[in-house]
């Protein structure tokens, strides 16, 4: 099937340009080939703050610099769709929400919305969608990229059900949280015949530095967090996210994990101890070793015969040299919650990749196994998502895996 | 105490401005005088996306143009300073928080701060502290600014004490929530000594339309809020908003109310249903009677022998002239929140005025007693706060009323 999702795909981002639609048009077109034209960043491609096109090869949010807000909510189907494994209606579903995505994402409300001022058009508003395990179980039958599944137990996770799971998520990001709280309540509300609300989750991050340009980003720890992510707009991001073949092709693979950090105990910790930890400068984000924050770890470099970069550094045991060339593409956001009083701090992590089995699991293990961030970092849920490629006018979101 | 009080916040921002500090001179100050640089929207007069200086006459948070993001933060002071009614310790805190401020605000980190970095000097950061009516009890024996004081129990209330009361508050707002998130951290950590944390409250706003020019905002019922604010830098406002002389001259009070708004229900209206309910149009915020957003609704205006804005709108009822003339400066921030798996979803009210008791008060019951919005509305957190004055370099937040 390579060759005809090639196709596909390539058509699906030519299509939009040639058609010149109204939206298409005007909206800074972000798919596959579109991305050199804007400047990447470790995290995503900058965008203009013009509305993002919902159409491409690939759904865009996934490549797209991260929004100030990032809200991720999961739902379940209703039992009655899971008894008959009813695929119509999943189909139906993913009509609605594509009609609910084009208008969003282009600053109108949806069908019936009763506030539709609050979708605006320079909100840089991305949504995408993905499925959950459960639908590549029996009596759906449907099949799944390869290597999905659940990512299974680690010996650190404390994973509370609470944030765990899902059948269907959103990823929806952009620039204010009216705008992105108003796009989750419209797609939920609209589902509401097909699936119940599971979890909702909202962070935040910073896309921009001081100046207003677009950079890495930081996470709670302070740390630069996306440095060494394989770029938007590279074969190496390309090879590392996209499906490359088969009914998924131009799809990829989600795993969310909200992972609890330990502020107060972390903040006892001198600044060497917090820097050793990861393997990187705390101010610039460049590896101890030397050179820019874009630049690779050195993992042989020693000083007075010991590893500048520790054994159980998160670097060193995430590196791609240590997993077996084994690449995921991170995003994150960052949360604080209250519950019972109590404060809550951490991340909303997000992980791309084309074969969930074949690279997040190993990384992750690796990391449970020996990684001293497991000290002050904590999972406290896990949800898995397979994730359709994109999708062109006129078409519908998930069309090319459920139809 | 008049001409003191005028001379001080005179000198507050002249002061500043002539000293030419490298914070103050760069940072686009907002003060008193200063207000009438920049065009003033009906929610605060909108910041250059530089510094905010911390100096002047007043708080300049108050008349700023909203963040995409506020966090509200109530404190509660230890118990052995209220046994004590410790003023010294309350002063030193207070020392403590305007090193923070002032630093949180140029973008530096807070001293001993760990992740300095997540302070950004584009982030529009805004801080706005206030005291609690305890503060005002025996054995403190501090002098409130006249007419502070709870506001008393509305018919329509269910006030939730995890939501209310505190002895310190501070309003954060700013671009993004990191930052502001970050700013809240701090503050938090360095009052500890002091204070322990009573409730926490984050909010969103639209403060810019789709082409990037600040505006007044939308509710989560899509409803434009704050049009008829006194706008900031005229006399209505500052007569509105600022204690006139006194002690607290240059001050003002805040009531921060947790507002739940009912949108399933709200959303069953019909359009107009839903305007006369107000009395302005959902989509323009102007009056029903004609006009544009910032014009004033004709409460005499006929129909068919009916009033136009309709005798329960919740316009009619909050008019000043419904009210023997009141008004106060209302500012929004939408929440949402996940309570028990149930969604919540609302505004932050804050409201400014000189009187607590003889603005906000008069006009509260006005609408308890009959306003068509309390169908859909319900106030479920309720803290009332005196907000000293602001200060000039070299001084400190509230010296004016605790030294
Ligand atoms: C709260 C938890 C975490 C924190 C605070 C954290 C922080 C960081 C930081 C600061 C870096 C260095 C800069 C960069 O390249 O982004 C990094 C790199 C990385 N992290 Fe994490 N991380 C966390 C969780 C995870 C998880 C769960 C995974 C995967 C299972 C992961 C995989 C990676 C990878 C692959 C790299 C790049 C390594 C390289 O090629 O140099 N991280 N992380
Ligand atoms: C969730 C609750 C509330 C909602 C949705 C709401 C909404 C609105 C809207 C849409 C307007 C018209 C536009 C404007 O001038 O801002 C308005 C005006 C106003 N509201 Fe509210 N409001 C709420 C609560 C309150 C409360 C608690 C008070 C005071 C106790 C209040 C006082 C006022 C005042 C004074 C006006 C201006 C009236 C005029 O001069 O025309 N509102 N509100």
């Amino acid at each position: 099937m390579a060759p005809t999702l090639g196709r596909r795909g390539f058509l699906g981002y030519l299509g939009t340009a040639a058609a010149g639609t109204a939206a298409g048009a005007g909206a800074g077109v972000v798919g596959a080939r579109a991305l050199d034209a804007d400047e990447p960043t470790a995290v995503g491609v900058r965008r203009t703050g013009e509305a993002v096109s919902p159409w491409g090869a690939h759904q865009p949010g996934i490549a797209a610099h991260p929004g100030a807000v990032t809200e991720l909510v999961a739902l379940d189907l209703r039992p009655a769709l899971h008894r008959a494994g009813d695929v119509e209606a999943l189909a139906r579903l993913m009509r609605v929400w594509t009609t609910d995505v084009e208008a969003l994402t282009a600053g109108r409300g949806t069908p019936g919305d009763t506030a539709p001022w609050l979708a605006t058009a320079n909100a840089d508003l991305t949504v995408t969608v993905g499925l959950g395990p459960r639908l590549f179980d029996e009596p759906w039958g449907l099949t799944p990229p390869r290597g999905f599944g659940r990512v299974p137990a680690m010996k650190h996770d404390r994973l509370d059900d609470a944030w765990s799971g899902g059948d269907l998520v959103a990823v929806v990001s952009g620039r204010d949280g009216t705008t992105v709280g108003h796009a989750v309540r419209r797609l939920v509300a609209d589902a509401a015949p097909f699936a119940a609300l599971r979890w909702r989750q909202t962070g935040s991050w910073q896309p921009h530095d001081a100046q207003g340009r677009p950079h890495t980003g930081r996470n709670l720890f302070g740390q630069v967090d996306g440095s060494a992510n394989p770029r938007p707009g590279t074969d190496l991001f390309d090879q590392t996210v996209w499906v490359k073949d088969g009914l998924w092709a131009g799809g990829t693979t989600l795993v969310v994990r909200r992972i609890r950090m330990d502020l107060p105990t972390w903040d006892e910790l001198t600044r060497s101890e917090q820097e050793r930890s990861v393997g990187r400068d705390l101010a610039t984000g460049a590896p101890l070793t030397g050179g820019g924050e874009l630049d690779d770890v050195q993992l042989g470099a020693r000083e007075e015969g010991r590893f500048v970069i520790a054994e159980k550094s998160h670097v060193r045991r995430s590196h791609p040299s240590t997993n077996g060339g084994r690449r995921i593409f991170r995003k994150g956001a960052n949360y604080e919650a209250y519950v019972d009083g109590r404060a809550e701090a951490g991340l909303l992590f997000q992980s791309y990749q084309a074969d969930l089995g074949d690279q997040f699991v190993p990384i992750q293990r690796t990391l449970d196994e020996a990684d001293e961030l497991n000290e002050w970092t904590t999972a406290v849920g896990s949800a898995e998502f397979a994730v359709p490629p994109g999708w062109r006018e006129g078409e519908w979101m998930g069309q090319s895996v459920l139809a």
